[in-house]
């Protein structure tokens, strides 16, 4: 198992899509070694609710490695004995209590208040991550990417990369991602998680103490992103009912099994997220849409030069399949090399996380395949 | 078109499923005629947010028809010339400030106190519904029942209605409806929902004003449930998004053009609904299993005489088609007469309501198919 540490990198200014200009500080980590010519790079970003820590361990003794290790490491699909991965956190990362994360978002102080931003901190987009990675890469000199890929969130940033520094990458891969955030995942858990995070009292416009954080509506917020995150069977396996219960049948407010068991689950990830961050994480998601300042999706993808493969998990109910063959249609449409590979998993969403098997030879194969290293 | 009035019954005392008994008012409406021998009746019940208003006009100036009026009425698939329709309020119905709705609930006056119950309610099933309405059945001395029918909620009374008094109707037709509540849906709409009432601090445990409901929490679990009543394809055409506009890129709490327009049209129901009334119902459904009580839903259903149809919606997410095909394959294993329609819809769950035309010929040749009226 590689060890692997965790470092960060900073800009002084960096403006946002929206206006404003902040100083930025985020956490990345390496695995694999750069060459020589600096041009055997893969950029990996993360989805909603993971960061930089994408593979391999910090220590022997930690319980678990990265969150996409089965997919990143020696030998392995994205093949570290090749290629030089990394993976940054974003800025708003949702785990901003994380001591391993490394972070700036509405808990970082503002600089011209010596105070924490709260809600005053400006809306961020996935495209200003891609502009904040591209930074980083300049502080790095690698001027070109083997690849960009990441799942969901880590795949939206990936097509803003394709559209915005089309000349950066050879391939593109998105797992169980789309180009514009789906108008129903945008409702049935962002918007109304947001509004829940909201309605607990002890969210305050944002402005909670550590003594008295929103996390009845976190909780929530996270449950409903989890429950979404899976699918109808896997809940029905996960959570069973028990039909000989009795005190659920006689006042309202009394939990069933299956509802304790998912809430006790949904705690455990609750103290290294802070309520803000994932504020504004669930609204960057919903304002996914590469084909902002455009005049449509066909003209941005129009940009695109990267080999682009897309794929989507055929029970995937946050990012459904019909999202990213619209992505693969376009691009095909206008004679790029484009493909989709569906994969089939109950656990929905998140087999683009929990299951790389599902995936990983047509990864490795795509990373062959096309354009060889130092090729550009 | 027919005209209709609503009427009311009461019981002195009703003993819930969860112990508790209580007094209980409830308004109905009927359509057609009742034959002399008493037996060409046919019951409707209600879904979650509607009421016993299921066809006809109160006066011929009404802009709209009870909400099943597509499919009761004279010469339509529930002949109103042929059957007497009666449809019943529910307990607990979720349009307790609707001045035409008759029901007992949270907000009714506990003649032992003098005040509102609020919380004290005790819980209700839809097996108490089925009671309830068996008990009305007796005051009209109507012994026998044509049918029992309804889309979700009132699906899931009928097969009760199946299940408890097995003698007593030829037919039951559920619609988008299930013997179990998905743990999905209990968890995704109905517990979440409920939460998010609970949340807004103008709940206060139930115990809030009519100056000072916790209307955004109310709101909210609204959407929650209309969201998920339609379908992915429903919402990305109902509520396209507008790629040009700016503000919400800047400002995390400016709400984009969609979600404007989905508020405001949730908004329209809000005066008439009362928020520990949906509480109440929302439980009721999430608690739905017609096994309870007995040692699996196989023996629950080994109980079954009357003729089964269930009526799925392929696209249906908060009632998808495989919990209508297991009641119809156990029903079929066990010899019974059971059947499964399928309709297709972009509407999902909604189309069980507002789309009859996909499933009116199958209803009428499911009540003009075996036990004839008068047989029994």
């Amino acid at each position: 198992m590689q060890r692997v540490v965790k470092r960060s990198f900073s800009l002084e200014a960096y403006t946002l899509e929206g206006g404003a200009t902040i100083p930025v500080t985020l956490g990345y980590e390496t695995y694999g070694t750069l060459n020589e010519q600096k041009n055997n790079v893969i950029l990996v970003c993360h989805y909603f609710s993971a960061n930089s820590h994408a593979a391999g361990k910090y220590s022997p003794d930690d319980s678990l490695p990265g969150w996409w290790d089965g997919l990143i490491g020696p030998g392995k699909a994205v093949d570290t004995d090749k290629y030089f991965v990394i993976c940054t956190d974003n800025l708003c990362n949702v785990q901003a209590k994380n001591p391993l994360v490394i972070t700036t978002g509405p808990k970082s102080i503002n600089p011209e208040t010596g105070r924490s931003y709260g809600m005053t901190f400006p809306a961020f987009t996935f495209r200003d991550m891609a502009g904040i990675q591209y930074e980083l890469m300049k502080q790095l000199d690698i001027r070109h990417l083997v690849a960009v890929m990441g799942p969901s969130a880590g795949g939206m940033i990936a097509l803003h990369w394709a559209v915005q520094y089309p000349t950066m990458m050879d391939h593109v891969i998105g797992v169980n991602t789309a180009a514009q955030n789906p108008i129903m995942t945008s409702f049935n858990v962002l918007q109304h998680a947001m509004r829940t995070i909201k309605l607990d009292s002890n969210w305050n416009n944002g402005e909670y103490s550590e003594q008295q954080e929103p996390l009845e509506g976190l909780h929530l917020a996270i449950q409903m992103m989890n429950i979404n995150a899976f699918t109808a069977s896997y809940q029905e396996s996960a959570y069973p009912r028990d039909s000989k219960e009795a005190a659920p049948y006689a006042c309202i407010e009394t939990m069933t099994s299956y509802e304790c068991a998912l809430y006790d689950k949904i705690a455990i990830n609750i103290p290294l997220i802070d309520a803000n961050h994932w504020l504004y994480t669930a609204r960057a998601t919903m304002m996914q849409d590469v084909s902002r300042g455009f005049d449509s999706l066909e003209e941005a993808l129009s940009r695109i030069q990267a080999r682009v493969l897309m794929i989507p998990c055929e029970q995937d109910l946050l990012q459904p399949p019909e999202y990213s063959q619209k992505v693969v249609d376009i691009l095909k449409k206008q004679g790029k090399e484009a493909d989709l590979h569906m994969i089939r998993s109950d656990k929905g969403h998140m087999a683009g996380v929990l299951e790389p098997h599902l995936f990983e030879n047509e990864v490795k194969a795509w990373l062959k395949a096309g354009v060889q290293i130092g090729s550009n």
